[in-house]
C-alpha cells in the first residue's frame, strides 16, 4: 500500500497535497489503495493539526478533503475513504473530539479496507457447501478470494470461469484458480446458460454498487445474473463496502465507459462500415442479486442504502 | 444443387446408389442440398420403376430409402427429404398411384425446399416494421435473408450482430450485412443484455427443431432467448421445415457436439490443468420462442408437432 | 343477415358483383355478415355455373373470389368466408366435384358462422363454475354471449365490466348484462388490477387472431391479460374462427388503426401542444392467453395455426 | 384384457349389450381395459352386421355406441375407444366402406392402446440421459414404465418418489422401483422443493388431458409442476392418448372428486369441528408442462387439440 | 405555507390549539403544509416553554402532540411532522436538552420538507438520460417536478401522461408539462401497455408508503408498475419521506377510499342496477418498485423501514 | 419462564453457571425461554458485580457470556439474548455506565421477548381484513397467535391448515384453532396449490432468519411460499426478532437437520432398499417473502440486516 509517510513533518497540509499528487500521477493505483491513501492523508492532516478552533478545523478538513478528491473525482473508493474519515466531524463538540474522530475513523477505514478482501473470503467461503459447483465471471479479487479459500477448506468445489470477451480476463482467473489447485473449466460467454443447470452458486465482483441495490460490473454480468435467476441459483456479489457509491443516492448516474472497436474486431476482421459497440460494464438490477458479501457480512440488496448511510453518511454537508 | 441427372438410364437403382455415394463422399453438402438430392433420387427411382405390383414397389422404395439414409444417418434434412417423398405410399391403392405420389412429392419437396430461404425472407421481412432494431446471433442464412430483405424494402432497420465465440461467425454476418448496406453493429456475446433494451426483434436460425417445439442452435442462442423474453422482445426462429426432426417425436435425443479446447484457448492462454468445455449448440425451450418463421408460414412452437406430421408423417411404418 | 337472393337468375356472376357492391356500399356490415355474404355469393356462383371444364371453373371461381375480396380487402372474415368456400377446389378431380365442393363448403360456412356466437356461448358457459366472478372488456358479442348464457344457467356469477376508454363500450356491456339480470359492476380501466384478486375468469372477444396464437383486440386487452396472468387467472378469448387471419401466416402485419385526438380529449381539455396517441387495438402475446373458445371448441393458442390450415388452407394457390 | 369373445355368434348386438353390462358391473376395469372392451365391441358389432344400407348402419352403430357409453358415462377412455372406432363413418360412401372402417379402426385402437404403455416407456426412456435424477409423484403405470426402462437401459438414474398423501401411493411406486433395481428415495410431499435443485426431470402420469393442453392428475401434481418450472426443470406427462378428453373441447368441465375426511384424519386426530378438504385431483395449466409423452410421440401441450381431432374427431355428429 | 406566527405571545399552548383548529377547519391544507404547521407548532411550544422539569416537559409535549394529531387523525404527514419534532425527547437527559431537541428537530423538519419536492426533482432528474421516454400517471407534484427539471436540463425527453380516469388528472399533468415546454403525449389508461415498449422510465407519486416497501397511490398505479416490470422498465416513486407511514409498522391497514358512482358513470350512462366500484387508490407491492426517490436520496423498497425508524422512530412511547 | 432467582446471593457468577447448567440439562427449554434465561443471568451478573474497573468488567462479562453460550452453542435465540444484554458495553466509558447498560438491556430483552408473541399477534391481526381466507403450515405459536387474535376480533376469517408430514403438526394447529372457534379446514400438503386460489394470506412461523432476508422453517414452507407468489398472495412470516441470526451475517450456514426414515415410512411400508430423505427444514428465499411480522413491526426482508445490527450488533468484538 502506498501511503506517504508523515512521521515528523512540519506542515501536514503537504501530506494532503502530496497524496493528491501521487494519486493524480497514478503512483497510487487500484480502488483500495487510493482509498486508503486518501483516508490516511486525512488522518495525518488531523494528527498534525495546529489550529485552535473546531470551526477552523472543519473548514480546513473540508479543504483537505476537496484537494484529495480532486485528484480522481470519479473514484468511488477514494471518496468513500475520505467521507469515512470525516464522518464524525458533524457530531463533535470540541476541537479535540473533532480531531480525534478523524484520526480514529481514518485509521479504522485503512484497517478495515486493507483486510476487506480477506474477510470477504472468510465470509463467502463459509457459505460454500461441500461439492458446490461455482461460476465466476471476469477476474475479481474478491470473488477469486472466496473461491480459493473454499477450495483451501477442502470443499471439493468445481468452478466454471467465463472467457469474458473482449479482454478475456477469464484466462487470468482460470490460470489463478488452476494454480491454486482448483478444478476449473473455461467456457465461452455464450455457454453460460448451457452450464447453469449444473452450477450451484455464482460469485462475481463489483465495480460500483448503487443505493438502490443495483450492481455495475464487467459487461456480461447482468445476463449471468439473469440466467442464474431463471434457474433459481444464488447469485452473490463479493465486494468491499467502499464500492457502495453515495453519489448514486443523489441520483448521479454511473457512467458506463465505451471503449474502442479494435478490442472487439481488428481491421481485417470486419470492414469499417461495421460499427462496434464495446461497453465495459453493465447494470444488474437488485432483483437478480441474492446477496452482497462484504467485509461487514452478507446483506440483501435492500440493505445497501442503510450500510451506505452508516459507513459514509450522505456526505451532503461536506460539499 | 447437386442432383444426379438421370435422363435416360437403364437402371434407376443406380441413381439411388450414386446419390448415396455422393452424399457419403461429401460431394453433396449442406443440409438443404443433401435433402434435395435424397428426395430427387427417390423421385427418379419411382419414375423409372419397372416392377408390376404395389407391394413390390413399397418394398423396393423402402430399400431405396434405406440406402439413401445410410449415407448420412444423423442428417435430419436428408431423412425429411426422403420421408416427404414417400409420404403418399401408405395411402395409395394402385401401383400407379403409389409411383405417382413418390414422383410428385419428391418434386414438391425439391421445389419447396429450394425456395425455402427465399420464402422465409419474404415472410419474415413482412413482419419487420419501419425503424426496427434487430439482433441476430451466429450466421444463419435464413435469418440473414430476412434481415437483408427487410433492408432492401427500405425499412430503416438497425442490426446488432453478436461475435459468437468461439468461431466468431458474427464477423461473417456483420460483413455480409454491411455489404448489403445494412446498418450493423458488432457486439461481444456478453453485451447482449446491454443492448436488448433498444432491440425490437431477435432473428436466429435453427440447427434442429424438436417435436416439443424446442430449438437446437448455436451455443449462446438460449441465453439470447432468455434475455429477449425478460424484456418482452419477440424472439423468432427462421428455419426451413426440413429441420423439424421427426426422430425427436420418438424421444431420440438431439446430441450436442462438444469440440476441442484449442478453439477456445490456445496452449499459451491457459495451462493444461484448466479444462475447457466447448459445446457447439444449446437448447432453447419452447416457452422462450415467440414463433418459427418457415417457408410455410409463421407458427407457434406448439404447432411444430402438427407440421411435422403433416409434412413427414411419423415415419414409423417405413423403418 | 344480408345475402342477395338468387332464386332464378340468368347470370350468376351478377350475384358476385352485386354482393361485392353491397359490401363496398356498407349495405352489408359486421364481420360475420360480410363473411357470410361473400361465402353465399361463391355458393350461388357455383350453383349456377354453366361452364364445362374444371380448369375453366377454377379460373372463373378465382375471378369471382377476387371480385368479392376487392370489396373490403382488409376484412379478415370476408377473406375467410371465400377461402372456406373454395377450399375443396384443389382436391377436386371433376367439374362436378369442384362445383359440389364450393356449394357444400359455402353452405357449411354460412351455417357454421351464423351459429358461431351461440355455440361459443354454449361452450364457454359450460366452463363457468357456480359462483365465478368474471371480468370482461369492451363489448364483445361472443364474450357477452358466454356470460349471459352462464347467468341463464343460474351459475350465480358476478361480472366486472371495464369502462373501456375512449369509446366507453363498457357502458353498453354493463347495460346489456344488467338487462339480462346479471350482477354487473362497472369499473374504470385503471381499476382492473384492483379487482383481479377477486376475479376467477376473464372473457374477451377478438378482432383478429394471428397464426402465432397472438390476439389483436380493443386497446387495454393486453394489460388485462397481463394482470390475469400475474395472479394465475384464466384469460379466455371468445371468438368465431373466421377471425383467424391466414394472412398473418405469411407475415402480413395486422395494422393497428390510430384514431383522432378528439376522442380522448376535447380542445378545452388540453392545449394543442399536447399530443394524443389513440390506438384502437393492442396485441396480446400467446403466452398470456389460456385458451381460445371458438364454435369448434376450446383450443390452446398453439393450435391456432392448425385450425387455420384445416379451415381455410393457406390460400396460397388462389391468389 | 377383458374382451368378450365373439367368434361365431348369431346376434352381434348381444356383444354390445354384454360388454356394456360387464363394464357397468366392474368386471372390466381400468381406463385402458374398458376402452379396449368398448372399441372391440364396436368392431364385433360391425363385423357381424347384417343390415343393407349405410344409413341404417350409421343409425345402428350410433345406437350401439350409445349403449356402450351409457355403461360408464364419465370414462374418458371408453368414450375415446368408441369414438376412434367410428371415426371413419362420416367419410364412408358405401356400406362396405363404413363397415370396414369400423372393423379396422376398432382393431387399430385395441392394438395401439394395448401397447401404449410400452411405447411410452420406449419413447420416454430415450429422453433420459445418463446420470439423470428423476422425480415422480403418485403411482402412474406410464411414468413408472419410463423410469424402469431407463434403468434397464443402464442410465444410472436416481429417483425421488413422493409419498402422495392421503393414499400414500408413493409407497407402491418406491417399492416397485426398488424391486426393479432402481435407486429410489422416498420423500414427503412437502419436501419436493427441497430436492428439486438436484432433480433433472419430472415424470408424472395423467388422469385426463384437456383440449387446452392442461392436465388433471393426482392432487399435488400441479405444485410439483410449479416447482419444476421455477427451477427450469423439464416436467413431462406420460400418458396414453385415450386420456385426451374431447368433451373438454366443448367446455365440459373435468369434475374433481372430493373424498371423505377419514382418509386425511381419523376421529382421534382432530375434533369434528375441524373440516377436511380432500380433493383427489388437481389441474396443472399448460404453461407448466414441457411435453406430453404419448404412444404417438412427444408433443407440446399446444398440440393436444390437433391430436384429439386427428384421433377422435369432435364427436359432434355422433351424439 | 401556513404557519401561525408566534413572535411574542404569552401562552404558547395557544399556538398548539390554534394550529390544530386551523388544520381542522381546512385553513391549512395539503399533506406537506399540515405536516409543517404541526411541526412548527411543536417547535413554538418548546421555544416558549416555561416549565422547570424534564418530566413535566415530556408530559406537556405529549399533550401538545395529541392535540395537534387529533385535528386530522388519518394524516400520515401531520403525524410524521410531530413525530420528527419529538424524536429527541427520549434521549435527552436535561430539560434544556429536551427543549433544544424539539426546537431543532421541528425546524429541521420544516426546512427539509419544504424543499423536499425541489430536492426530489434534482435527484430524480439526474437519473434521466438524454433521450429518455418517460411515462407518468395522475398528477403528482414530485413526479412532475422531476420531469420538468429533466426537461429544463435539455435532456430531450418525451413523456406519456395517462388520462387517469375517473378524475382525468392526466389532463392537468399534460397541460402543466406542455406549458413547461415538454413534449407530452396523452393516452387513455388502457393504452399503457401499448406504449410501454417505447418507454424508458416510469415516474409516479405516492399517497402513502408502507413499512414493507409497498406503495399506495392513485388507482391504476399498480398495473402500470406491473407493465413496467414485465418489460424490465424502471419504475420509480417520487415521494417526500413524510409519506412513509409508521402506523403501517404496527400493522395498521391503509384504508382505500371508495367514492361515488357518479364519478364513473352518470344516470344516463347506465341503469341503476349496474353497480359501480370506484376506489381512489391501489396498492403496488414492493417487488414491482425499482426505487423510491426521496429528498434524502434514492432507496430500495427494502430500505423504507430503516428510513422510517431513522426519521420518525416507532412512535410507540409517545402514544 | 425459568429464570434462576438471584435475590440476595453472595456470588453472582454462580447464577451464570447455574443458568448455563439449567439450559444444558434442558430444565430450561424453548427458544424464547432459554434466551430470556441467558439475558437474565447476564443482568444478574452485572447487578451483583463487585469489580472496580471497566476493563475488568468487560473481561468478566465476556467470560460470563461465553459460559452461557457454551450451554447450547447452536441456539440462535440464546446467543441473541446475551448479545442484546452486552450491546452497550463497547460504547460505555465508565464502569457504572457499563454495568447499567447490561442491567438495562438484559431487562429490556426479557421484557420485549416475553411479550413478543402477543405483540406479533396484535400487529399481524391488524393486517387481516374482514372475510380473509388464511393458510398456515406446521404449528407456529406466532402464526397461530395472529390467527386467533384476528378471529377474536370478529374478522370472519377462514383458515386452511396443512397436515405437515411427517410429524403432522397440522393436526395440533387445526385442533387449537377449532377450539378457539376458528373456521378451520385441514388439507394434505399436496393440496396447497388446489386451495391457494381461494386464499388471501399465508402466515407461517420461523426457525431462523438469515441476514440476506431468507427464512429457514419447517419443510414444505418454501413451496407454499412459491405457490403464494405464483398467485400474488401475500406470504408473511410471524417471528420474534431473536430468531434473526447474526451468525448468518458472517456466512455461517444454517444446518438443516435430517431425521430418521421411520418418521416417513415404517419397515412394513417399504423395503430397506428404498432410501428415505427426511429433512426437517427448508429455505425460502427472500424474494418470496412479502414481509416479516415481528414484535417491532412489519418489515421487508431487505430490512432484516439493519434490524440485526440495531438489536444485536455484529457481535464481532465479543468473541
Amino acid at each position: 500500500m502506498y501511503i506517504i509517510s508523515h512521521g515528523n513533518r512540519e506542515d501536514v497540509t503537504d501530506i494532503v497535497a502530496e497524496t493528491a499528487q501521487a494519486i493524480k500521477d497514478m503512483r497510487v493505483r487500484g480502488a483500495g489503495r487510493i482509498a486508503r491513501a486518501g483516508a490516511s492523508a486525512m488522518g495525518a492532516f488531523a494528527e498534525g493539526y495546529k489550529g485552535v478552533s473546531i470551526e477552523q478545523f472543519r473548514n480546513d478538513a473540508g479543504a483537505a478533503a476537496k484537494t484529495i478528491l480532486a485528484s480522481r473525482p470519479t473514484a468511488v473508493s477514494l471518496r468513500n475513504g475520505v467521507l469515512y474519515s470525516v464522518r464524525g466531524l458533524d457530531g463533535a463538540s470540541t476541537l479535540k473530539e473533532a480531531v480525534d474522530s478523524v484520526v480514529r475513523d481514518s485509521a479504522e477505514f485503512v484497517e478495515s479496507s486493507s483486510h476487506a478482501v480477506e474477510r470477504i473470503a472468510e465470509v463467502g467461503a463459509q457459505t460454500v457447501r461441500d461439492g458446490d459447483v461455482i461460476l465466476t465471471h471476469c477476474n475479481s479479487n474478491a470473488a477469486v478470494g472466496v473461491i480459493k479459500r473454499a477450495n483451501a477448506e477442502k470443499k471439493n468445489i468445481k468452478v466454471y470461469a467465463t472467457e469474458t470477451r473482449p479482454w478475456r480476463q477469464g484466462l487470468i482467473t482460470s490460470r489463478e484458480l488452476a494454480e491454486a489447485g482448483v478444478d476449473v473449466t473455461l467456457i465461452v460467454d455464450g455457454a453460460v446458460r448451457s452450464v447453469m443447470g449444473k452450477v450451484d452458486r455464482v460469485f462475481v465482483g463489483a465495480d460500483t454498487v448503487a443505493s438502490d441495490g443495483s450492481l455495475y460490473n464487467k459487461v456480461g454480468t447482468s445476463q449471468i445474473a439473469l440466467a442464474a435467476n431463471e434457474l433459481g441459483k444464488e447469485f452473490s456479489v463479493c465486494t468491499e463496502t467502499y464500492k457502495f457509491s453515495p453519489l448514486t443516492l443523489r441520483g448521479e448516474p454511473v457512467i458506463i465507459e465505451e471503449r474502442g472497436r479494435e478490442e472487439v474486431a481488428s481491421e481485417s476482421d470486419v470492414p469499417p462500415s461495421v460499427k462496434v459497440f464495446n461497453p465495459v460494464f453493465d447494470r444488474t438490477p437488485a432483483k437478480y442479486i441474492s446477496s452482497y458479501i462484504t467485509e461487514n457480512g452478507i446483506i440483501h440488496p435492500g440493505a445497501v442504502f442503510g450500510e451506505m448511510l452508516r459507513l459514509f453518511g450522505t456526505g451532503r454537508s461536506k460539499e
